[in-house]
């Protein structure tokens, strides 16, 4: 088993990847690998997202202090302070001193990079992200057409290096990449809780690290207007709690994702969810108000008014000026969620629609959404809103993103509409990376022409905030974020969960180098609950439970914007490698194909596993109850320490050849049990413990 | 043993606290906590820095989510804000929502807060830091003469929550403080490595937790020149390598020190250290140039020109830009090491001497120093240089920070200056915790008298930046820092090292809740040098070494600016917890006294702890060659195997009642090599083992 994750997780053919990675049988699989040359076989390290084809050869290009740069055809500031910032990360990885590499001007470098194209002020939608990279054990080549291209290279340089006999290489091979979709893009909601500016900034570096290569900021929604405007500065002043990023700040935040070839969509909710627009500027409203930000999330009957001519032009002169910070060409502008209910309720807007023949207030959204759309052209704009702007008469150049998942994708692919799709994108449903990871913007089966398949531009994932703090955001992004990167930019063909799990793990401390907390941060809150710096018993429950979906949560906590988001749940993460592993161990234990060394690895890393749950659970109760912060998942303490009995006794019976009926139906109830909803938190192996349990045959009482 | 430390920890008297801690016999005070109630024995949590007294009342004051918040007399925006900072971490620690407690405007709240006095504009040395606390059950009162006090309750009353039967309390209590030193330091050196802002501002977050209040910012040496002057642009555009702040972000530090009651002195190193002055203008210099930013460390030659009048016309318009955004009323020339050489190679500057009259290099520095001293008080500021600014003539005004210790501490303030203390808080000693500690500025036996010691400001913590990066800066600071910041606050007569261990992890632990990455730092790089999400063998032999000093380490690895800081000693930290852990285990062990329950509790915890020497070493030779990062510790891994062996060995010959001398001969030689320098770290225990293997008679072989 071990021996597949391992070929699977490190490509080594020569020729392209994922098809090979899916077409070629196991065991073809394992006679190639035998015929490579040993100091080429499976050193290739983990790569994220897959490269579209390569071929490696033997040897590397060993890493030392002379390295030198050079640069042929186009070699700007970006360019040179991209290199400089990889250089750094790559004396991290290494320990050789690059950070201070020479430039050549000519002559052969250790490290050439020629960009063949020329740059551009702001990057475009279709701006070519290719790029090729050459290693021999002599030098490295990396060409590319743009800038960005050239930084994807670099990207793909630094998760390259591997550790030979003690010394960083860069193995020698021949790579050339490109993206298959343009659009790969990350959302993050600042509108419901503020994220400070540096937790936006490490998240840029993140998406770099994974070639995403759209930022869309959500800015505004009803618990808060985040963007900072010096002509309506009451959208802060009144609308924010006083948390928002200033001009300055998100002007950083645009040179920073330019500087990692990330474009930024601002996105600003409109009509619906804007609240915080009412309560700044109460003539934008279709109620009489008065008006406060919300704690309650969720949907709120208030709109802006689209039928006084004052609203646009408000939104003329507010476009106008964010059009000065965010040079990108797209602007989202939300529409989602939208009821209708403020403009029914408000006989002016009646009066208005019967004048003007439109017949229910999804048409009146529509006519809104043309004003809009006739403000973003003025200031430049191309408009990409939510499934509901999609309304009959809808200009064809307006980019849908889908919410709603593939099939209204489609249907707007159809209609002539480019479509972005999110729905199966949507990480605060706290799924396994798995799940997003093989949710296709354009599944095999698709039914849409080539021509309707271009329209699909890419996807994006989304992360909303209602649950988030700056302390947890990281840890809910990723390292997930980086499995439904490969999805947006690999090839379609590429769809093993297992080669996809087995790298994501590495691609994981990779992240955590570039700022990111999601390992840190929840090991800190854990500290925290415990009041100890090394909580055992706490971090072995912690590692095999995950948080409550989005609407888990919401039912069965009263979740508002003022909720302290610090509990148990906060300090555990979806998709643990625990998941993986149990159901590994317990499919080797079981299966009859495995070998005897392997099994016996296997049931002994179990047993241990299942020990330290049972070790755990006799301290957690007291532990648990210190606080109101994790009081509520005594039970799971106890659980832990019932299902590590049931693993144990499973095993032993696993070795007596058979298992008392009795006693499975009781620990089958017991894992029923432990499957219902306690503390927000679910446990990650229980159908796996449930084939333990069933494994061994059923004897009598 | 537990008791005694649990009992040190958590002052319960009701007199004044230090002074009971220290002069009541251990018999006496196991009494005294028999005899106090039990809801109230030893409930009170850990305080750092300890308070100057108080008494602790039966019962708490329980945090509920009605929390409410009055002010009396004055009340102002920093107080506000620091309020509701205070109070997000309190909803943090506590789990109850807080972060939106009502404010009343009279009538009982649950916290009132009075500032008797009026806030200034500019924090002075001699601001009255007192406050006064009293909690009851039914409310929270905290009194102080200055919005700085009030922030400084405000950081005990966190440290004073505590879980009492599953819900946050404060305990009832009175309790009055205030420093027993006004300059309480702690200086970061940037200009040797550049420290990016936001490690700035944690550290100031940190510095607030434990109630220090002058935060030195080191803004100039020779390998860099960190501040952004708008009148001398070259400074930073040719002397910074482009890593500097600029002047709004010297502002933001500024203004967000002033939020956490800090003052902010900057120290632009002069006439020494100052080659990336020389490099941006070369007219200052003394030496004929060319310059270049260096990469070594140490002492260099050159040295502004002291004869010219244009290099004092530079240093007044320089002073004045830098007055306006650093507004405290000191401001620190440096001084050091300024070794005369490049003056006496010019023979202009030597002719001018002879002219002068000036005899020596020393005397010349005394000329300079005297005309800075005019611009600064031009500028309206005191100077504070390092003790090599004491030359005959100084005027009295001017503050001594003393990097040669007490001894000359003292002259300093026996000649009549006023001075600060730093020598035995240079954290890049490595040293134990406890060292620093104990040093006091005012040792007991001071031959001072009362108006000299009044010239004794306070002390200064030093972080030089030599051997640092952002990863490992706060790793190095923290916690050792804390133990030094209550030496500065609390009573002389608070010096009970156990007590101050017992406090320092729990406060460790919050230190890392504003922000600070001293636990999270360090396990980032080794989860980075093991590429594993849990680096089990690595962090077994890190949590049992510490990094080798400064001065050992520039001895025996060439290290410079350009110099990775990422290898295994970047990883480890200074005075682990381990090393109390195993001497008191040790101690519990080998002592006749300890009871036999706790004799075996420590025994089985050491013989744990050593076989996860033994398992750990197993696996570390590999792992450790796998990178050059960490392959010189492979001796390292291979010693804690064998001393784990020997700490096994001597509890079996402690159990058998004696051991062969030629076995305890043998491990004595082991333990001789283990303390031999290797890969810059260096093991903890090694005292202590030797008491363990020496704890058994001697038998024949």
């Amino acid at each position: 088993m071990n021996l597949l994750t391992d070929l699977i997780a490190w490509p080594l053919s020569s020729r392209p990847l994922p098809s090979l990675l899916l077409s070629v049988p196991t065991l073809l699989l394992t006679m190639l690998l035998s015929i490579l040359p040993a100091n080429a076989a499976g050193t290739l390290p983990a790569l994220m997202p897959l490269p579209s084809s390569v071929s490696e050869a033997e040897g590397g290009f060993t890493l030392t202090a002379s390295f030198t740069v050079a640069y042929r055809r186009l070699h700007d500031d970006r360019l040179t302070a991209a290199v400089s910032r990889n250089l750094a990360r790559l004396q991290y990885r290494s320990g050789i001193p690059l950070a201070g590499a020479a430039q050549m001007s000519s002559g052969p470098a250790s490290l050439t990079i020629d960009v063949t194209g020329s740059d551009t002020a702001v990057q475009g939608l279709n701006e070519d992200e290719s790029y090729s990279l050459i290693v021999s054990p002599q030098r490295i080549q990396l060409t590319s057409p743009s800038v960005v291209g050239a930084m994807h290279g670099m990207e793909t340089l630094l998760q390259l290096c591997v550790f030979r006999n003690g010394n960083p290489i860069i193995p020698a091979l021949q790579l050339s990449d490109s993206p298959r979709f343009h659009w790969r893009g990350l959302m993050i909601d600042t509108g419901r809780h503020f994220e400070p500016v540096e937790v936006i900034m490490r998240n840029l570096d993140g998406m770099a690290l994974v070639k995403l290569n759209v930022f869309h900021w959500h800015l505004s929604d009803d618990q808060g207007f985040r963007a900072e405007s010096k002509l309506f500065p009451k959208l802060t002043g009144l609308g924010s709690h006083s948390e928002f990023y200033t001009q300055q700040q998100m002007r950083e935040v645009v040179a920073y994702a330019r500087a990692r070839g990330i474009r930024v969509v601002p996105e600003f909710d409109i009509p619906g969810h804007t609240l915080s627009w009412q309560v700044a500027y109460a003539t934008l409203a279709s109620s009489p108000g008065p008006f406060q930000l919300p704690d309650r999330f969720g949907i709120h009957d208030e709109a802006l008014d689209p039928t006084r001519q004052s609203t646009y032009a408000f939104l003329d002169r507010f476009v106008g000026e964010m059009a000065t910070i965010f040079p990108d060409a797209y602007f989202h502008i939300g529409g989602d969620e939208s009821n209708g209910k403020a403009w029914l309720a408000n006989p002016r807007i009646v009066a208005f629609m019967k004048r003007k023949g439109i017949q229910d207030t999804a048409a009146l959204q529509g006519y809104f959404n043309r004003q809009v759309l006739e403000i973003l052209k003025k200031h430049g704009k191309h408009m990409v809103g939510w499934d509901e702007v999609l309304t009959p008469g809808l200009p064809k150049d307006v980019v849908i993103q889908s919410w709603r998942g593939e099939a209204s994708l489609a249907h707007g692919a159809i209609e002539g509409y480019q479509g972005i799709l999110s729905h199966p994108y949507y990480l605060d449903a706290e799924a396994p990376a798995e799940q997003h990871f093989l949710a296709d913007p354009i599944p095999a089966d698709s039914k849409l022409s080539p021509e309707e398949q271009r329209r699909i531009l890419g996807g994006e994932i989304c992360m909303w905030g209602e649950q988030l703090n700056p302390r947890t955001m990281d840890s809910r992004i990723w390292p997930r974020a980086a499995a439904i990167a490969e999805r947006f930019w690999s090839p379609a063909t590429d769809r093993d969960v297992t080669s996809m799990y087995s790298r994501l793990q590495p691609i994981s401390l990779q992240l955590e180098t570039v700022g990111l907390t999601h390992i840190s941060g929840p090991q800190e809150v854990l500290r925290n609950l415990a009041e100890s710096k090394e909580p055992v018993a706490l971090a072995t429950l912690a590692s095999v439970v995950e948080p409550a979906s989005f609407h888990e949560r919401s039912k069965s906590q009263h979740t508002d914007a003022r909720t302290p988001l610090d509990r148990l749940v906060d300090a555990v993460v979806p998709d643990p490698p625990s998941r993986i592993e149990i159901a590994t161990q317990i499919a080797e234990v079981t299966s009859t194909t495995t070998s005897v060394d392997d099994a016996a690895a296997a049931r002994q890393a179990l047993r241990e596993r299942f020990q330290s749950w049972v070790q755990a659970s006799r301290v957690l109760t007291t532990l648990l109850s210190a606080s109101p912060r994790m009081s509520d998942a005594i039970p799971r303490g106890e659980q832990l320490g019932q299902l590590g009995q049931a693993g144990l006794e499973a095993l032993q019976y696993l070795d007596a050849g058979g298992a008392p009926a009795v006693w499975k139906a009781q620990q089958v109830q017991l894992i029923t049990d432990a499957a219902k909803p306690v503390a927000l938190v679910r446990f990650t192996f229980l159908p796996s413990l449930q084939k333990l349990i069933e494994a061994s045959k059923s004897s009598s009482p």
